[in-house]
């Protein structure tokens, strides 16, 4: 294949690592100069690609790329944009087709999660239909965990390690206080389909006596009653008690306590949030007083305490990317095989699109235990490689050295405007 | 003074370096075991010393006690238990008194905020009554920041660097996600009456165009409209607005955004929810997508992003009590004095208790900027060395490796039980 430009783009929620997935793509494009002339990033993620909106990473120097590694959020912009099928929205795919010519684009990696996926499968064929050859890669990243075949998603292992260490923390801040103050703490985390993220709370402790007590899983029905009956277990027996709660727990019939329709402590319509609905359960129930944190964007945005584990995956995803590409391969994903558990080692090996797009993993029965309230020894073995290592971004003046890019535009060669 | 041995209690909210604190006191003891028999830690606070419930710290190996300065939490349990007035309550510093001479306790270490330091105070009036000498030292800590005299206060450094890295890592991620989704994003800080903690948010960012973008202080009157048009100026200006709003946020009536209608032990009103108020506004209002974070207890317990500056102060403030106690002094506070900003110089000075004793310092308005939504130079060059450097714990199998004590208690030696 003759010397090309490589477009990348980031897409849906951003991660503490996608950012180290570009650092991974740019260096490796860097490393092939004679086969990738630059690297194109999307600004805001496909947008940028439909729009013509494209950012010159070659402005960037190796200095600030390589920063990439240590920065979260999406350093181009991402977006929340799904491209519809190929036959409800061909002028999209077109479009596409036609900026890639435009500015000889002929490697497309496109970093995120199942829909993005979907779309890098699609861009796929419509380049073979329109005789237009785009290698299309997909780079897996999701904080949820819930892509197919891989054995975990680069952005998990750091958020399973905020998680898990800010349950730890917070436990034992709780634990000193139980005597005269709070009883109940309730700390809410993300995944609105899969308990992936809420099971990592269950890594802070080992035994039942310790911290996470109870952890509420999108994929147990929610209880009300047996939930309530292992909180006040829980105070009677260690003076207190900790939740971690996912944000997609939901009862029997599928509804999401979140939306419950409930008010809160304070008589506040409820405005989603599941752990001031799970608290003011305990309150009114038990009688108990509590505390909820609401982790939010912090918890996929923590860089300070990224895994290590994560890191190097998350750059060795979006390093392969390039390397399949650049072997002529296509319509893939590099995905992470576990090759042991103990020592962990694992290694990058590649799945077809059609087989990722759409599909999600979720957390499976066994890795939970009996009473729906906790991890089991496999859940573990599992998660606790993930979240190993630490790798903090360098420091000035107390805070993170995190790098802005000057994110300056290819000059645009196309006369049509196109309107997402 | 005889050989003697000592009290030690932690009191109130603890924090991520009140262990730190501990570990000054009892290593600095242990190195005067001529004058130091024991130091007893008070399980759960002052509780454990009117309930004869102490805790054997002699029992604990040298290298336990240095693993207190890298854990978070009360390692001897805290409480939040204020002694009312002597004359109100006389039975109480009555019995205090009477555990301390039945245990040949010289010296009382009280680990808190104000309450605490009233207390302290109170201890050491009635101690002189009683004619049973007691030097009686308070030892500051305080994620609020709001004791007087001392330039800032343990506990405050390692929650300010925890806020302002957060709101850093989450603008971040917000202004990668604002061209499709998210465009408001709120963090709810702790500061019940001093918007010390809001203010450390305002680290984040140097120019108006950095987050935060708005900063909400207790001492500023909330102004529903004048803050609305500022979130909307900065979504139209920069795509995204990053507000972080203390829990004591209220308007000019005095009424907070959140209210409980419920009180502490201390008789403190009950504060929480602020954040999906202000959300809910930006909502109805102004009609963009928000997403909102609470903090909690993660924000007080997060050792693992601990400042450096704060760890050395909380225990150099647990030293120089017991420095200060076996130089015969009583009634005082070791404070830290502020030598110079750059660069920043400390050194550890003394206060006498009853210039502390419930008083709060608030952040002064020179420190706030002329429309209140953000920090001024002056707050800047105040907060800044405050946060400066990581003092990371080790960590085993991915997660911090904090330490728990054995907790032994120490013989009774009182016929009597007392209820508190």
């Amino acid at each position: 294949m003759a010397k090309k430009n490589a477009f990348y783009a980031q897409s849906g929620g951003v991660t503490a690592v996608i950012n180290a997935s570009a650092c991974g793509v740019i260096e490796m494009a860097r490393k092939h100069k004679n086969q990738i002339a630059n690297v194109y990033a999307g600004r805001n993620g496909i947008i940028g690609a439909l729009t013509e909106d494209m950012i010159d990473t070659n402005k960037e120097s190796a200095r600030t790329i390589a920063a990439l590694r240590h920065t979260p959020g999406g350093a181009f912009g991402s977006a929340r944009y799904k491209l519809k099928g190929i036959e409800e929205n061909r002028l999209e795919y077109e479009r596409l087709i036609e900026v890639f010519k435009a500015h000889d684009i002929g490697y497309f990696f496109y970093n995120g999660g199942n829909d993005s996926m979907d779309t890098a499968h699609k861009v796929s064929q419509i380049s073979r239909q329109m005789g237009y050859p785009v290698a299309c890669l997909g780079i897996p990243k999701t904080v949820d965990n819930d892509l197919p075949i891989t054995d975990n998603c680069p952005g998990f292992g750091s958020v399973a390690k905020y998680i898990a260490v800010s349950t730890q923390e917070a436990a034992l801040d709780v634990a000193s206080m139980a005597k005269t103050s709070t009883k109940v703490f309730v700390l809410e985390v993300m995944g609105r389909h899969a308990g992936w993220i809420a099971a990592a709370g269950g890594l802070a402790g080992k035994t039942p006596a310790e911290a996470p007590h109870i952890i509420l899983f999108p994929e147990v029905p929610f209880n009300k009653k047996a939930f309530l009956q292992r909180v006040k277990e829980c105070v009677d027996r260690y003076d207190y008690c900790v939740i971690v709660v996912s944000e997609g727990a939901r009862y029997a019939d599928g509804k999401f306590l979140a939306e419950a329709g409930t008010r809160d402590a304070f008589g506040h319509a409820q405005l989603g949030g599941v752990a001031p609905v799970v608290a003011d359960m305990v309150r009114q129930e038990l009688g108990l007083k509590y505390h909820y944190a609401v982790a939010d964007y912090l918890q996929r945005s923590a860089r300070h305490i990224a895994s290590a584990t994560d890191v190097k995956q998350a750059y060795a995803v979006g390093e392969a990317a390039v390397k399949f590409a650049l072997q002529g391969k296509t319509a893939i994903m590099p995905v992470i095989k576990r090759v042991s558990d103990t020592p962990y080692k694992w290694k990058i090996d590649e799945a077809p699109l059609s087989r990722i797009a759409n599909k999600e993993k979720m957390l499976p029965k066994r890795y939970i235990t009996a009473d729906g309230f906790g991890i089991t020894a496999a859940c573990r073995r599992y998660l606790e490689p993930l979240i190993r290592g630490e790798d903090y971004p360098p420091y000035k003046n107390g805070l993170p050295n995190y790098v802005i890019l000057k994110n300056q535009p290819v000059t645009k060669k196309l006369k049509t405007d196109f309107v997402v």
